[in-house]
């Protein structure tokens, strides 16, 4: 069955009418770009992730891998199409030519990443993880490094990891153990990592692991981190394989989901035999992980939008054409389509609009990243490289969330045939409900954006992150369709700010109480988000400046999602800044002998 | 491992401090019984769940049933369980002496349902149709078919299954098209059955289907509806078996979950040798159904309770003995158990209270229908009557659906592990979501409520929720420790009442824009359900009238999780019932095209 779907006219609208994404080819790396490449770019990569990446969504969960003890299989089909990924330049669309990418703009990376997301998660995970190992190496790594490893990489042949937690080292990365000890120019391996997404598989001949280990002496915590390229065959100085570096699968997890994608304990030097080459300072190997690790909770936040995505589109396809039950208005006769259920819309108008929001959330932020990246020193890079600081944990932590609840939601469209494996929806409720726990749990991310997002560079991330808000509800303040909702959330703006100040207060005086509201803040951030986008799309949909304002259902539904979700979800979100600063302190003063 | 855990102490807070429940023995039928009887018989319900059926929920993952395209095994355990169920009494626990049941309180069956769907969801469901069944007969069926089939279900020798679903009737039962044709004493059954839970296995020799058909020449719709007895193997005047009846498993679905209870697609009379039973009165066979249709709607809810109390004593337990990371006062040494971070905290207090809330929401609906069963004739029985109608859609719907957030949350509290087959939580997850989806999927539920339960017999259902919460508040108005959170209660109230007048117009002027309120309005009532119980549940616990209040933890953590949840809630609340009012006609006028 053809599970993937997804509709490419809101895509570009976000791209094209929203964005204008054209305007990032006017920056001067990118001057050789134009929109065309761009919309070519897109249409290629829904059509790659049509015929190439969603088969594997139904092969991968029935085929699973293979784990032998030692080593780890895939399905045949998941190693062509990953030669194929890497033959085509989708690993390194958005990476610099010199060492084997497309050299397009950063945001390519992501709406590619929606795309093959949404085709087949766990399959997406590997060309993702290879793409941000091989950056950081591109990154950070000396220029011999980079030479034997990153085209490789790129070209997908040979894949790539993140190596971060261990047993006693999840979300406290202080505690990891692994070490390092200096041998020659390179450093002797030795530590066990656990939940290695990919760590272990046939679809290359290599996997270069990007490890965070302690070399001998360093200080303790995070500061005594270093980063190491750590190949699991090792590598000649002339590129060629040489002998296995004794890093050796030692298990592979059982998982409620992405069953296609190995989640491997891995042993390395367990024999003494395992090199790695340091990459990048010493002692800053977390600084430097956090390249990756910021891309990895961006994606985190893509994957659950791009599965959210095609399963709003597949409840949509059965509600249009699943007749039961009749009109309650009698208006219509016989058997309705379920659609034609006020309920079943109202399901359907919420999952629209927080797909269309998440998107258009997700996609600007990775607009404001090429600005970020690419315009010259001075205050406009600053605010974006703040904007999408702010962002991040806010992406990672609530498109994670919603996409999990689009996708239940989705099935309660089909009632009992959702539960049922003979519709996409069940595998993709398991594949997403991951997503809030790896790459930092969302309650991490909450303490990063209320604990650190909030003040570093003298609060400067959120500062960007208003401005652009209350700019935007100033600018269309008198809007003849939006006005109302637009000024719901200058409201909530307001009181935002005086809830985020009296939070600071109560960070000082009483830390623990402020902690246990953490999470609820950064929901309250998430939903401001999400209306903010939505009213964006509505009001370029519904232009009152323009000639002729448009009026076919697409523009229409823009404008109808828009209030829909700022009506039904800002008074809620009202509601929980209020409960977030009242002075209950049950989770702080409950006795532990008392749960 | 032992996944299966129960706090005693809350269940018998409930059953014997909130509620009384030996109370029930001053009945006239319960006269025999006293409140140690009912102990007796809580303990080792919790006795037989730990020991028989609990083993039975990983057994059933791992293995789960075998179909050969004709009949459906399960594991030999499920089984011996089953017999054993049986025999010990638990199926008819609460049934009359007279066909073989133990005789206790119809509550102490919902006490025994928590206990064994907390242990194992998927095989508890097969002794619970059967009593379903059985009861069905029990209630409507003719002496002969009582003495034929009654006894051997109650005590686990048959089985028994309710077939209301086809293919293109689910939500909509008018639209069944089994047939029944005259023949003889009996009727001859023809049409197909699908969805139907435990329609086939070997658990035991024989099963007894309740089946919805119309009698040839019947009225279309539900009014043309009867119940008829199908045995899978006709059932001989002596009690003895006879040939087979003609019923045919042709399909099991492969589900997300409960993989060890068949999902089967039932042929009836494919070959024409089908005989059935009428039970009950011609036509009349919808509302027969309904005494097992409402029972096994409360039972959804029972489920996802029981689910969710397990689910969140794991999460504690993993809490208290995981060590990661650093108190964040810095008041504590050393990595800490990460019940100590805010974060995690909040989540289980918020557990913890969903978990008690529901169950106590119904214990005291299983101990009204006590009271409403076995009163007099009288204002009071049809008060208990009005009260448990009314609470019916609230449970099944709100319970599947914090059962569901429970056991989500509880995965989060375990992080990457939660996601991991090592614990139980995953399959929690799988088997609960079932729960919103059948039995009437949710949206049903709150078209019962909104569009049945508010308008029937006078509005005598909702006047009874309304005065029983509305002098519980007057009652404990002035209460020291929990005054302010009454009032937020009262005031819910106030607006509840306000609310429900201009939804009644609403649903005379603009049907459609009413149904598109009716899912959100359900949870108001579910929210204001569960804030009342645990307000109830405080008060209990922490009594000014008493001449020595209790302070010790377990009197506490009652206080702390009622405000925890009136103060965290019911903010929200009452902006849901505000946005059930608005005028914004978004998901009517929202056109399909723009979906």
């Amino acid at each position: 069955m053809d599970h993937f779907k997804v509709n490419s006219k809101d895509l570009f609208f976000i791209l094209k009418e929203q964005l204008s994404y054209g305007s990032l080819c006017r920056l001067d790396r990118y001057k050789d770009l134009n929109e065309l490449t761009l919309d070519m770019l897109v249409t290629e990569a829904i059509s790659f992730a049509r015929g190439v990446v969603a088969p594997l969504q139904e092969i991968g969960e029935v085929r699973g891998i293979g784990f032998d003890g030692d080593s780890v299989t895939c399905p045949g089909e998941f190693k062509e199409a990953f030669r194929q990924y890497g033959e085509d330049g989708w690993i390194a669309a958005a990476r610099n030519t010199k060492y084997g990418g497309q050299g397009f703009p950063h945001m390519m990376r992501i709406v590619i990443n929606d795309l093959m997301y949404g085709a087949c998660q766990s399959f997406n995970m590997a060309p993702s993880l290879t793409h941000g190992a091989a950056h950081l190496i591109e990154s950070f790594g000396s220029d011999a490094l980079k030479c034997l490893f990153v085209p490789n990489m790129f070209k997908g042949v040979w894949a790539g990891t993140m190596c971060l937690t261990e047993t006693e080292a999840g979300s406290n990365l202080a505690a990891i153990q692994t070490t390092a000890v200096p041998n020659g120019d390179a450093y002797r391996i030795k530590g066990t990592k656990v939940f290695i997404s990919w760590g272990d598989h046939d679809l290359t001949e290599n996997i270069i692991h990007l490890v965070l280990a302690r070399i001998q002496g360093a200080p303790p915590g995070v500061e005594g981190l270093s980063l190491f390229v750590v190949p699991k065959i090792q590598v000649e100085k002339d590129g060629g394989l040489g002998r296995s570096n004794d890093v050796v699968c030692a298990g592979v997890e059982e998982k409620m989901g992405l069953h296609a994608s190995p989640t491997c304990m891995l042993n390395f030097g367990a024999r003494d035999g395992c090199i790695g080459y340091l990459c990048g300072r010493e002692n800053k190997g977390l600084s430097h992980m956090f390249q990756m690790m910021n891309s990895a909770r961006i994606n985190t936040g893509v994957s659950g939008m791009g599965i959210a995505g095609t399963a709003y589109l597949n409840a949509l396809a059965y509600a249009v054409q699943r007749r039961q039950g009749q009109d309650i208005t009698g208006s219509k006769a016989g058997d309705v389509a379920i659609i034609d259920h006020p309920d079943v819309r109202r399901m359907l108008l919420w999952m629209k609009g927080t797909v269309d929001g998440m998107r258009s959330m997700i996609y600007s932020c990775a607009f404001w990243q090429d600005f970020a990246l690419e315009l010259p020193q001075g205050p406009e890079k600053a605010h974006y490289a703040n904007l999408v600081d702010f962002m991040t944990p806010i992406i990672k932590a609530c498109c994670s969330e919603w996409g999990f609840r689009v996708c239940e939601t989705a099935i309660q469209c089909l009632g009992g045939y959702g539960y049922c494996k003979d519709y996409p929806l069940e595998q993709y409720l398991r594949d997403v409900k991951i997503l809030s726990l790896y790459e930092g749990t969302n309650g991490i991310q909450a303490m990063d954006l209320l604990g650190r997002k909030m003040t570093i560079r003298g609060g400067a991330c959120y500062q960007a992150f208003r401005k652009e808000i209350t700019s935007f509800c100033r600018k269309h303040k008198n809007h003849p369709v939006l006005g109302q909702q637009l000024n719901t959330l200058a409201g909530a703006m307001h009181q935002l700010k005086q809830t985020t100040v009296k939070l600071a207060n109560m960070k000082k005086k009483d830390p623990l109480q402020w902690a246990s509201r953490s999470y609820p803040m950064l929901m309250v951030f998430g939903e401001i988000s999400m209306a903010w986008r939505l009213l964006d799309m509505a009001s370029v949909a519904y232009d009152p400046s323009r000639p002729k304002v448009r009026k076919s259902d697409f523009y229409r539904g823009k404008v109808f999602q828009a209030k829909f979700f700022v009506d039904e979800t800002l008074p809620g979100t009202l509601a929980k800044m209020g409960s977030c600063l009242r002075e209950g302190r049950e989770v702080v003063e409950m006795p532990e002998r008392a749960f």
